[in-house]
């Protein structure tokens, strides 16, 4: 069959951007997971309004062209791969904000970066809290599609909990406006909450309203450092057990070397783990919780403990631990695990692996959201060795599996996308895989919405 | 058509019990919404497992018979409406709970009251937020049907913010597990959610996984009283705008001389209006904080300000408030209104809601959750007086309109049910109603699930 002609496509574009220069197309082919074999598409459209993509989406569904939605490109599991012949539409010029202070809400096109969304609100004492370690690359429509998280979510929860409406055009160009600028609103489906974390198959969020809270005081910061990292994560129990820190975050020794390496921060590189929390309690509670989880630490086999009220000081650390999937790629290729569960299972699940990277003989890097068991093991590949390339893929499955056993989930943060789509049927099983294909295909009966993603 | 036999369901039902005396099968017609021309069940199943209920869908979908769910029958809406030729499926004995401290989380059954979750949680410490006013008598499963609210959300979130997963038994009686103890979980598509807030139009909740928080410290209460209900609203404004008062309730004239009537607590009856705030920050923070309310309500035109560090006497209150609906229930049948507006709005709404009961002439006592826009009008009606309930009806309809014509909701906590149903159009548009239906459609192809019920 022919290529459909862009020509009509591009009469009713306006002022959004039509690429078909094959140079230009080369950088929207894959995100930053490198998902193998991405296609070649015809086009990228880069849309500036909801009217675009419903544009895009009425000539897509009329010639029955896939149309695959790209925020920034920082995806981690491949949810923004090109297919071939297809529609690349990007929001990355998608860049308008609106913040209104007294119903604590703004309404954001899905191209801005999450840290642009955070300076915006932040002009009006404002606080946006979903933080991924990308936040200063990543799109708050990417963060929408994956139902993002950070380093905030033990205390502020994840992206879902703070969308309160959206503008989402669907297969056919159709766009609705869902929600509102309302804290409770129980009429009719939730169907906001229905298109976040749904990558983009359901239909391309072109506009959300996010609800803000009022910005937080400065941190206080404890790290620990630890002999091993099954100690670490039993210290982490301790804590989650009795507080609510702002922050509770894992790195193990192979993460903190690929850091200090990279950025020369004085980090103990001798250390087996360093666990990194802090407070946003005020008065004297702050020093309260800041002690306890000090003790807990001690309790729990740390070697060294530090505590500092200076929030600088605090954040080198969290640069720190940020810093660990660009320092790791400095190593080598990565490939990026994103692995939840259930919290009583974290010392289990770090074990068991390090029971896979020694027993498939591939380094796995470990870093974690460790107060809400959600870890980033991250496997270290070197260039040309195709054969540890084989074993790191079969170790990148028995991570999943891991989990999965343990009640857990493929993805904590990430989204499925292509990489962890042969994983999902084990997690959900047929019943709910089912289920939700029939969902998928009432929304988009000819499945040209990001195929091959998540279903 | 003849009714199909019941026999063969009641071979199947096990421990569960099988009503069809007709006497009490009358006692499971209504909620306590009494929406009209209720149908008169076949049977009552009060099921006591997730089985029970798959046997009853997988029943009721062989036989197309329509399945009614009813949680408390404490809804405001009538959601929970017996058709006639029905099932209606009771959850009132599905009553277990565990609670894990360590993440955080309950597995509760549906039939347990907001308040014996909220008790069996505090006895680890925990709490869980969601207060309907009604939280001693509605169930849980009820909360998660209505995606209910309540007075704590003004700082702590709605229902839906609570839930991790879920169990859940579909039409054709499949039961599939959703989420888990789990703060985050990219893992396919947001069903958990989608199914918060659907009134049992797509299935029937048999088991949920809420998260809990640390229960918070005992709170300090703020009251203003106020010439007139619109500068009582605008000072909600200025209050919301700079701080999060973790309660902002308010009552105008007519509900608190009901509640005094019926009470005798000492409120101030001849009050045009009041405010209730409540602190529940810590230290300096929460003198700063109370104080900042108490000068706003000055600010405002509060002629009496009363504030108290006493839990007790704050929370005598807060009785006040929640006893609003059962106090004017006192005076004459009720016609509930729930909503809700972006909160710059609400002084126009309250002022709007007067206009209409002027026009009208049918008294209409105000309660609210103020601060996040969300309010109960309350149409009294009197016995025998049809000209009244007619021009109520008007009323109930205007109201609804007035909120829609604000970008505001007709059900901020409630639901849509039986009685706000004709409505729903007039806010989602054609668009959503369609994509809403199709989503009905793809789950319950029969619509034997709670059919008349939102869509």
């Amino acid at each position: 069959m022919p290529a459909p002609s862009l020509d009509d496509l591009a009469d009713r574009l306006g002022e959004a951007q039509l690429l078909t220069d094959p140079d230009l197309l080369q950088g929207y082919r894959q995100d930053w997971a490198k998902a193998p074999n991405p296609g070649m598409p015809l086009a990228v459209v880069r849309a500036r309004s909801t009217e675009n993509v419903q544009e895009v989406m009425r000539w897509a569904s009329a010639h029955g062209v896939p149309v695959v939605p790209r925020g920034a490109g920082s995806g981690l599991s491949g949810g923004a791969t090109a297919v071939e012949g297809g529609i690349v539409l990007s929001t990355e010029q998608m860049r308008h904000i609106d913040v209104d202070p007294v119903t604590r809400t703004a309404t954001v096109q899905p191209g801005l970066y999450n840290a642009e969304v955070k300076a915006a609100v932040a002009e009006h004492g404002l606080w946006y809290p979903p933080d991924p370690s990308s936040y200063e690359i990543c799109s708050i429509g990417g963060n929408i599609a994956t139902n993002a998280g950070g380093l905030c979510c033990v205390k502020y929860g994840v992206t879902t909990d703070y969308v309160l409406g959206m503008t989402v055009v669907l297969a056919d160009g159709t766009a609705v406006r869902l929600g509102g600028a309302r804290l409770k609103d129980s009429a009719g489906l939730s169907l906001t909450k229905l298109f976040v974390g749904s990558e983009g198959t359901l239909g391309i969020v072109t506009e959300i309203i996010v609800r803000l809270i009022p910005e937080q005081p400065p941190r206080s910061t404890v790290v620990g450092i630890f002999p091993d990292v099954v100690a670490c994560s039993e210290a982490v129990l301790a804590i989650t057990s009795r507080t609510r820190p702002a922050m509770l975050e894992f790195m193990d020794n192979t993460s903190i070397r690929a850091v200090e390496a990279d950025l020369r921060m004085g980090l103990d590189t001798t250390a087996g783990a360093m666990l990194l929390a802090q407070s946003d309690l005020t008065g004297s509670d702050r020093a309260v919780e800041t002690e306890f989880m000090a003790e807990a630490f001690r309790a729990h086999g740390a070697s060294e403990v530090f505590a500092t009220d200076d929030p600088d000081e605090g954040e080198q650390f969290t640069v720190a631990r940020r810093a660990a999937f660009t320092s790791l790629g400095k190593v080598g290729s990565l490939l990026l695990e994103d692995v939840g569960v259930p919290l009583p299972a974290l010392p289990q699940l770090v074990a068991g692996i390090e029971e896979i990277s020694a027993r498939r003989d591939v380094p796995i890097a470990l870093v974690a959201h460790a107060g809400d068991g959600n870890t980033h093991p991250i496997i270290v590949l070197e260039d040309d060795d195709e054969d540890r390339a084989a074993r790191a893929q079969l170790a990148f499955g028995e991570v999943m599996e891991l989990a999965i056993g343990m009640g857990g989930t493929i993805t904590g943060e990430h989204g499925v996308g292509r990489l962890k789509a042969p994983w999902l049927p084990a997690q959900l099983g047929d019943d709910v895989m089912d289920l939700s294909r029939r969902i998928k295909s009432a929304l988009d009966p000819q499945g040209i919405l990001n195929p091959g993603v998540m279903l």
